[in-house]
């Protein structure tokens, strides 16, 4: 027999559909194709340009942005502690703060400081987070390397933006070795960060005879050791409930 | 032989794919659906809530909706041609219309009167297909029918909103019928409406012995005998095209 898709001959024992599944299985590739490409245009119609975005000197629109900024946020200290004398203003528009975070939506529709004065102050963040961070309020998308998807999660989760948590937490798990577990889960659990919690706790217990002669997992039993706890408590949980299953299938 | 995906029992005539094929869409599948989910978050992301959109009442934010709105849309005219004594004004962000029409952005960037005033009027319009077109600029979403999706293509194309033109022209297309196909080609005609012109078009052609009976033909005749005279040429076009075809495939 000769297959509809592939056109390979394979004898009856490694049959897959009869043609009717087959054609409909095409036509819901095909449907759902067609629904990416209306959901994809509804983004860019949704999309803001940013005007903190630096490919957008490239843009026409860039000229505009400053006319429809009303509000400017400020790394107010570097990432080493120290006071930027200097610091440069992200300039961004209320609407849009308020629109994309519970936080900045208190802030900016109270009288609060930062709403009065028009400056927003975001303390413990470099100016490109803080720039990449606006960008991604107006466009939803960001340049993520491992220390930016750091950075933007623990802004995501300061600013309540569901959105960018997931989005850097699934870029820091595509990114998961061995190496990395421990500051990771460690990381993950002081920005409540669950899934990738779950997903280096499992890498970790995946090399249990190793964990103990790590640095990072002396420094953690210094630093934290209720989590260093938790990942023998999960390890234990996970042998328990093994044997429970080995024990159950054994007996079937 | 069994198929894979609805079980049923087929005789080798009717196979479709190997098995491995079958695998491989399944993944395809799948891969298209999480892509979908994806898109469906980032569309929620970046919607905004509109400030005129009456299901906004129920929402907690509909609070802080007149304190980010920074100007009004006013409907100046009734559809009737009559002025409205006392319109009711649909307050918007100069940021979101700006990012989303062209001619908003002209409007609001340069010190035109509406930018110096806060006020856009909008001409030949009811008060409800504006709050419609400021909500879609707002969210990308509208509940149409026949006659809004004709005021939202009107004022999309006035306003250069290419998606929202989109939107209507393929919702007007689902609705085409022998019925109201000639009103729809002059429409679309006057609004420059392509894919709506070719999809009407096509439905008139299918039609032509009926076509010279109907009341909007007569109509159409007296006010825009150009239009006419474009279904008799793509009729007649078509027959040629179809002509030669089958004389092409007599001699092959």
């Amino acid at each position: 027999m000769k297959c509809v898709s592939c056109k390979e001959d394979y004898s009856s024992r490694d049959a897959g559909t009869c043609r009717e599944c087959y054609e409909e299985a095409s036509e819901t590739e095909e449907e759902l194709k067609r629904e990416i490409e209306d959901l994809k245009a509804k983004v860019n119609f949704l999309r803001f340009w940013a005007p903190s975005d630096p490919l957008h000197h490239l843009h026409q629109q860039q000229r505009t942005a400053p006319f429809f900024s009303d509000v400017v946020l400020v790394a107010s200290h570097d990432e080493s502690g120290n006071s930027t004398p200097h610091p440069v203003p992200v300039p961004a528009n209320r609407a849009v703060l308020a629109s994309r975070s519970p936080v900045f939506r208190a802030m900016l529709e109270n009288e609060m400081e930062e709403s009065l004065s028009g400056t927003i102050k975001i303390s413990d963040v470099s100016y490109d987070a803080l720039r990449a961070f606006v960008t991604y309020l107006y466009t939803a998308d960001a340049c993520l390397d491992e220390l930016m998807a750091c950075d933007l999660l623990v802004l995501a989760e300061k600013y309540q933006v569901k959105h960018l948590k997931t989005y850097c937490e699934k870029f820091l798990i595509s990114k998961l070795n061995w190496e990395n577990s421990l500051p990771n889960y460690a990381f993950a659990h002081q920005h409540n960060a669950k899934k990738l919690i779950d997903a280096a706790l499992s890498l970790i217990m995946e090399n249990m005879d190793k964990l103990s002669k790590r640095e990072e997992y002396k420094e953690l039993v210094d630093k934290d050791p209720r989590l260093v706890v938790e990942i023998y408590e999960a390890y234990l949980s996970r042998q328990v409930n093994t044997a429970v299953h080995k024990d159950s299938v054994a007996k079937a």
